[in-house]
């Protein structure tokens, strides 16, 4: 609220009602718009995720992206909304029926869940059977991600009673979707020829400017999906949501430059697809703490965060042996922990304690207080995703299947899943020449 | 307007004066940011159009969808906002002279004529001379378009005088696309190699990937489509266009999944393409609605505007033999019909009849009233779209032609008609191996 | 300011500080969302530059795309925003220290910042060192972009107080990154291939759909570059940027339409790249005038300039054997100019002289007045840029040297510079057949 309003609420008079208004007004603008820039972030994944793998299965890509928005759409209308924001709860589980949201608030919150789902369409990609991911995508963005989301966001949730902070979503969003990608991929097992006689070989993806186009977009869309969180516009709020999105920049940049940097050194050139990966885990480290964090901090927020991921991602394929075809856990799931967690090292304006004291991060002097609530959010979210994605994906394991044949998988999921594929030229080509 | 703003109304206090200065920028804001987005649908009928249709071709593609924009901006902005909006009229023929529109209004009613353009361009592609398109987009934008738009969208047109709804433009945009570009695939003919000795041939598009980010790019710009045309912003324009856009996410999901679903069952497969079409048309079905429509009714009207339209592209192709090489007449001009149907079946708050007493739709009990005004529409802008295009291809087919030799299409259009192809990689590298 | 507000200045009723608090909220948002519509001018530059140029160097292009915004995100707040807007001045250089900017203003000017830098990257694209161009993209958002911008943009600076008009940056941004994109295509040498045995061989794109692509997110993004140099939204601003955007689209429109039959005659074909550098150019065209200019005048200047962006490449590449890989000095330098000078030939509303009389350009009957203070200023620009790259490239290529060696060059930079391909679905395949 703005300064001004402040000052008319006791007596309000016809100005104060009509700034009132004209808030609520241009906050619903901010929030639609944000809305529509977090939907444009299906297509860069889309973009990155068919990109960043082969040719072979890249309309299976577009079909679960299509999926999820679809899904999504329909299943945050129906259930998803009312599960995360609804009245009646213990602080765990929230609920007012079906068809609650309504309006710009609800079409902002079903990208979000959208998002969540997509996240792990990626690492598991080029081997997962299309029906298990229907499921999936509908269990995530319809049960999952609602039910942990309200803890925090709903507002009487148990933990933002604890005072944890995730402005954007670095835990609820990202972690949630990261660790859920993260389980699909242990599960589903690795691609066939990513991991043999112990060596560990590259599947490169097959459109690098694809992929580049795709982090563009997703960086965009970010400034919907962090601005937007500010649910609001006029006075503070304005100011408010334009820090956010400076410092969502600031962080992205800054996430690409360290692992560029990092990928210089360890590799001994400045790599393509980690400097991407380093971006999006740069905006990723941002998005919980954007509404908390100084310019200078978000800039070290974002450099660690991009450092790291390149690290993550080594680890997770040449130590840990799993197959995350796009680093999905690594840029989610890792980053998403580190961006809850530094909020509690390096984060301002943190609110205060119940006896008036201001809360304060380690950094700022106020000792471990907020670091532990901070990690305990980012634990609570991680144990979350893990144990139901890990009920889910073993259902589904145990009855239909995760996977789809070997023959399958070599020759590509889009034929056989789908019957055709995304880049028909060659045979064009061939079938004129019959002609 | 707001109900605030209504209460100041009669004795105009400056408080009053400032929300209606704050509600005319807000809405001039929405438009504006409306018709940004409209405009790059632009980009996503090229992606979609080019992905759909072969590589040898898509130079053409693009060279045309440059012309829609480029032409129709400058011929609406010369003349059909004036015969779309100009005050002389007798409801069916409208002028106010050259140069009228201005502002964010005459930039977001460009962006629509724009696209009722380019809509044709896909469904003739691979065989039409350029000449003869540059003639169709000058004479679409600021001819066939704007003067039947004016029926409705004036205001005082004859559409709008016997209660007619068409919100953003099913009919009056889609539809009138959608016949021209059917009747223009008649007379042009179909391609070589789609109907061979009776039997029908599947001529692939060359890249899924572009189509699947041009649907993304379409479905993003549809929020400003259907958003903008609530035309202002602040208090219930504020909750009514933040509903349009709601609502449009969910026909367009449900649009998709119907598709999905649809080629599952019938081809034994989710298809790709169909899938992109079926999102398409629950976006167009619901694009008259979008102000009438309830979120349930709007998933119903995307469902089986999803599902309608695979049964479409089959009949078009397969019974009719009928060459429409992306579906567009299906996907705007079946899908534009359903959508402003529908509102007579389930659409809500249709005003009032001249004695006061509600307009309901059928299945709100108010008979088939409603229903037969939307069919009279629907139709009027069929024998519009029908008759006119008819005289302006048949005139061109009898002077200039409206195909290019054989030799040329089999070549493709790129190479003779604008000099170049659209991927040169495989020659440079020839011309490597040469140095 | 709106007239709205001007009346309540003298004695600020509650309902004059409402309004004043709203205009400066809606004004803040306009910004925000242009400087997003701005960024995504990166991702368009990205599919330009890589798209007509091949594919051995996509990598190397996406790499410097994504450098720029992360280094000019960096560099703009950290120095170089303080050096264009700080307050310390002799009219020439400011300066108010580090990280002076915050929020919005400072997020969309960045952007700016970054687009300048961009534009040097595609004309040297294929043989320069990426070292190198790290560098020199410190350097431009640093250092070159901001002390001249400041010249203008700053309010007190020397061409300001003469009368100098850029309303969004002809020659501010488009010429300075289009006079150092000259300066580099000149300093690193034209590619192998290029000039061989006096002859001029064409080295074609690799892929011009997503050339095209990126021009649309060009122009999309353009209209956030012209629209948000309004700086503020509200009453006259609201109009007035509304307005910008329209001419924004008619120029580019007739940019298009120009190169589009210059082309046609001169080549004998209608030519996709010109067309795309034509629509461009007339972006560039309209950047220095979007705020003073007719319709028609901006129609006549963006038509104007498409034509002139044919034949400047034509001379560049063939009269003065410049290899600027895709027409970077035409499209910004040469169009900046153009789009400069065209203020003081039919500019409208220019302001006042100091004795009251008002301004006008050339055909408006003012005379040379305004003419000469736009030639001037974009000279002022042209040399600014040719010198200080002149030093910087210099430096360079005296100590670590410009370009590539010749190996590197033919097998492309993305191997030896980044260690990946764009593409290595090739590849890919023959592992495929080796299991």
């Amino acid at each position: 609220m703005s300064l001004l309003l402040t000052l008319f609420q006791e007596t309000p008079s016809e100005a104060a009602k009509v700034l009132e208004q004209v808030n609520g007004d241009m906050g619903m603008l901010w929030m639609l718009l944000s809305g529509i820039l977090v939907f444009f972030m299906q297509a860069g994944f889309t973009l990155v995720e068919s990109g960043m793998t082969r040719s072979k299965n890249a309309v299976n890509i577009a079909m679960k992206n299509l999926l999820d928005i679809c899904v999504g759409s329909i299943s945050f209308w129906l259930i998803g909304y009312s599960l995360m924001y609804g009245d009646t709860s213990n602080g765990w589980f929230f609920w007012s029926g079906l068809f609650q949201g309504e309006g710009a608030d609800l079409f902002f919150q079903t990208m979000f869940a959208a998002t969540a789902a997509t996240i792990v369409s990626g690492a598991i990609a080029g081997r997962t059977k299309y029906t298990t991911y229907i499921i999936f995508s509908v269990v995530i963005t319809a049960f999952i991600y609602p039910i942990s989301g309200g803890w925090q966001w709903q507002g009487e949730g148990w933990l933002t009673k604890l005072g944890f902070i995730d402005f954007a979503g670095s835990s609820i969003v990202h972690s949630v979707g990261g660790w859920a990608a993260l389980v699909g991929a242990i599960m589903v097992g690795p691609r066939i020829g990513k991991f043999v006689n112990g060596k560990v070989l590259p599947i490169p993806g097959h459109n690098q400017i694809l992929a580049t186009l795709g982090v563009f977009i997703l960086w965009l869309g970010w400034f919907g999906f962090n601005g937007g969180s500010q649910l609001a516009w006029g006075g503070a709020d304005a100011v408010g949501a334009s820090n956010v999105v400076l410092i969502t920049n600031l962080a992205a940049a800054a996430g690409g430059l360290g692992a560029l940097i990092t990928t210089w050194i360890w590799y001994g050139k400045p790599n393509l697809s980690q400097t991407l990966n380093g971006a999006l885990a740069g905006l990723v480290s941002i998005t919980a703490g954007c509404g908390n964090m100084s310019d200078i901090g978000a800039v070290m927020a974002g450099l660690i965060g991009g450092i790291i991921v390149v690290f993550s991602i080594e680890i997770i394929e040449k130590k840990l042996k799993i197959d995350d075809a796009i680093g999905a856990a690594s840029v989610h799931g890792v980053a998403g922990v580190w961006g809850t967690i530094v909020i509690g090292l390096w984060g301002i304006n943190l609110g205060e304690h119940a006896d008036g004291t201001a809360i304060e991060s380690l950094f700022a002097g106020g000792g471990f207080h907020q670091l532990g609530v901070q990690a305990l959010g980012a634990l609570a979210y991680a144990v979350w995703a893990v144990v139901l994605s890990f009920i889910v994906f073993g259902i589904l394991k145990a009855t239909m299947g995760l996977r789809v044949s070997k023959e399958v998988e070599i020759e590509g999921l889009d034929i056989s899943e789908h019957g055709s594929i995304a880049y028909p030229g060659k045979r064009v080509r061939e079938i004129d020449e019959d002609r």
